[in-house]
């Protein structure tokens, strides 16, 4: 009778009120009560956002949001400069590529950052359309330096886009300060939704590039999607059930504050890193993200088998590696609807599935050490 | 007091149990548990959708699957032929020309069908990559002979892509026996689920097509769908919880049976046009579909005025004509989650906002109309 835990990157658990309001009446979205239901949700999405520029809401998933941002900021046979650490930015230049654009791939290896510096050098050799990153790359467990590379990139005339699917509602962003012109999310991680609905925030400077590009996709045209918000309508039928459980989650965030759902995010993250410590496993890269953690296995362990073993004790649900690193680390989230001992109940589970599979450790020393530090959130 | 009644085609109303279903906690797609409900899922579709070929399923709305359908099949610069009679029809143009298709338009007037003589007319003058059109044109409330454009359509090289999004699950469409090779349908209207999900069933004809086109766009690539759909997965992160809702609302729909399910949608629809004529009111359509029924407002009645009405003394909501439609017709669907006396209802309440607005006639012999009409479904 284990309540199930997603430790997933996505999908994240969905707060029980959320789910009871996508189970109210469905509701005509071509109506004033769907207006102002959207006008309440674009307001919090630009808090939750931390901009003051429009968010665009698709129904689809995150690669739909990042098609409409690549394809509506490139012209045909554009150029791009594409920082790869990990599988999420390698979709940006499989993007790039079916579009025919001019690629410059800044490459650095899953688990490290794409330092800021190469980014300059790479800016000061060429012109660009567009810069395309993730700021949290959910795949290697790193966080880039985001307001760094912003930067040297506003300096220019090309448009940053930025994947914040991961970062959004977990980390500090903030893409007006920092200059970020397109930052993409996606409704089934920090914001606590379902899967189906895809953001992104448009800077002027984005505006204005879209407005010399011309593209053939109707459903991604940026243009149309822009026009719709501006009097809080959609060009398309929109997820209507999703969007209202949007406006219950992003209510809930906005009352607990950014800086207070920064802050736990960032001691999960801690105290599973801490964990790990007391455990003598190593944490994977050497600029970790605090919205995703991964782990190595210790020499031996069978992937399938360790993540098997939690999921049929404890319905506790935890990732796999992915790319270049399947097989092995695994991977926890920090995002969204989980809380302090939600996150020392998975440190458990994992110490004893570790003991049952024969890895030898002082058992208790890692919910000891998580103990420690989830309680400097309140002591 | 009223229970919210939804008459607008698309979104219908969910039944409660499908409303549930969505709300049990999220899970995660990259799991054996998703292939488990995802086949199931896959197997209901080619039931409701009468086909034994593949039904893709993509996270959006209708627009991103007429999109999927039409830049897999045309080539850059490819030869279509759209048969238009409505303002969705009116969207494949829109599509084609972003596409820069060469295109020919076979128009007839809102509210009568395209001529499939004409159809096979045009296809003797011209050769085409693809025919488009709308089954049931939901704007006009009229529906063209699908099977026997078919016929004419299938003797040549084009594809026939139909839009099937207020047919399928409410009127008889059989894409396999009429020769139809892209069937669009969504999950908003007769198969009684939120907007948010679209639907494509991909024929033989049309998969061999596919392999001759390339295009850029990637979410709405049709061979990652296909490749992903082979194992009972998806190539994108799917919106989950609408996929469970569609689980659920598959069985109920294949549980009734389609015979029953199209015959009762029909009936909805007779009692609805004989109830219209005993009031003195013109039925709009020299061709009526069943699953949504258009009538001309009376001379002097304004719309907004109208269904306002309705909406606040008895929480039912109707739909406004669309494109050269509006403000002269009212519409009402019969598709999805209707019984019988909901359909008697709504035939009330109108009478009762024609008697307030001032509108001359015999009050209840739409009632009695509809009532007789109705009675023969168990009689």
């Amino acid at each position: 009778m284990n309540r199930m835990r997603l430790f997933t990157p996505g999908p994240t658990s969905v707060p029980e009120e959320v789910l009871l309001e996508m189970a109210r009446p469905v509701f005509h979205h071509r109506t004033q009560d769907y207006k102002t239901l959207f006008a309440a949700v674009n307001k919090l999405l630009q808090q939750v956002l931390q901009t003051a520029n429009p968010v665009v809401t698709i129904s689809g998933s995150g690669t739909a949001a990042y098609e409409c941002a690549m394809i509506n900021m490139i012209p045909q046979g554009g150029k791009v400069l594409c920082l790869s650490n990990g599988k999420f930015a390698e979709r940006w230049v499989t993007i790039a590529k079916r579009n025919k654009c001019q690629i410059t791939e800044l490459k650095a290896e899953y688990g490290h950052a794409v330092p800021p510096e190469q980014v300059a050098d790479a800016l000061s050799k060429g012109t660009f359309d567009a810069v395309t990153l993730c700021h949290s790359e959910t795949s290697a467990c790193t966080v880039n330096d985001l307001q760094a590379i912003a930067a040297h990139v506003r300096k220019t005339d090309a448009i940053l886009i930025a994947d914040g699917i991961t970062s959004v509602g977990a980390i500090p962003v903030k893409p007006d300060e920092w200059g970020v012109d397109i930052l993409v999310t996606g409704s089934q991680k920090a914001l606590m939704l379902p899967p189906g609905l895809a953001f992104l925030s448009v800077s002027e400077k984005a505006r204005k590039k879209m407005e010399s590009v011309t593209q053939p996709n109707l459903y991604l045209s940026l243009p149309h999607y822009l026009k719709s918000l501006a009097e809080n309508d959609v060009p398309w039928t929109p997820a209507v059930t999703l969007v209202r459980g949007l406006h219950k989650s992003l209510e809930l965030i906005t009352q607990e504050g950014m800086e207070n759902v920064w802050k736990r995010t960032a001691a999960f993250a801690r105290a599973t890193r801490s964990a790990a410590a007391a455990l003598g496993l190593k944490v994977f890269s050497s600029n970790p993200s605090d919205s995703v953690t991964g782990i190595h296995y210790p020499a031996g362990f069978d992937d399938k088998t360790f993540r098997g073993a939690l999921r049929k004790q404890f319905n506790i649900h935890i990732a796999a590696g992915q790319g270049s690193m399947e097989g092995k680390i695994f991977r926890l989230s920090h995002m969204g609807y989980v809380d302090a001992f939600d996150t020392l109940g998975v440190i458990s589970a994992i110490e004893i599935v570790l003991k049952q599979q024969g890895y030898s450790f002082t058992f208790g020393a890692g919910v000891a050490a998580a103990h420690q530090e989830l309680a400097k959130l309140v002591l």
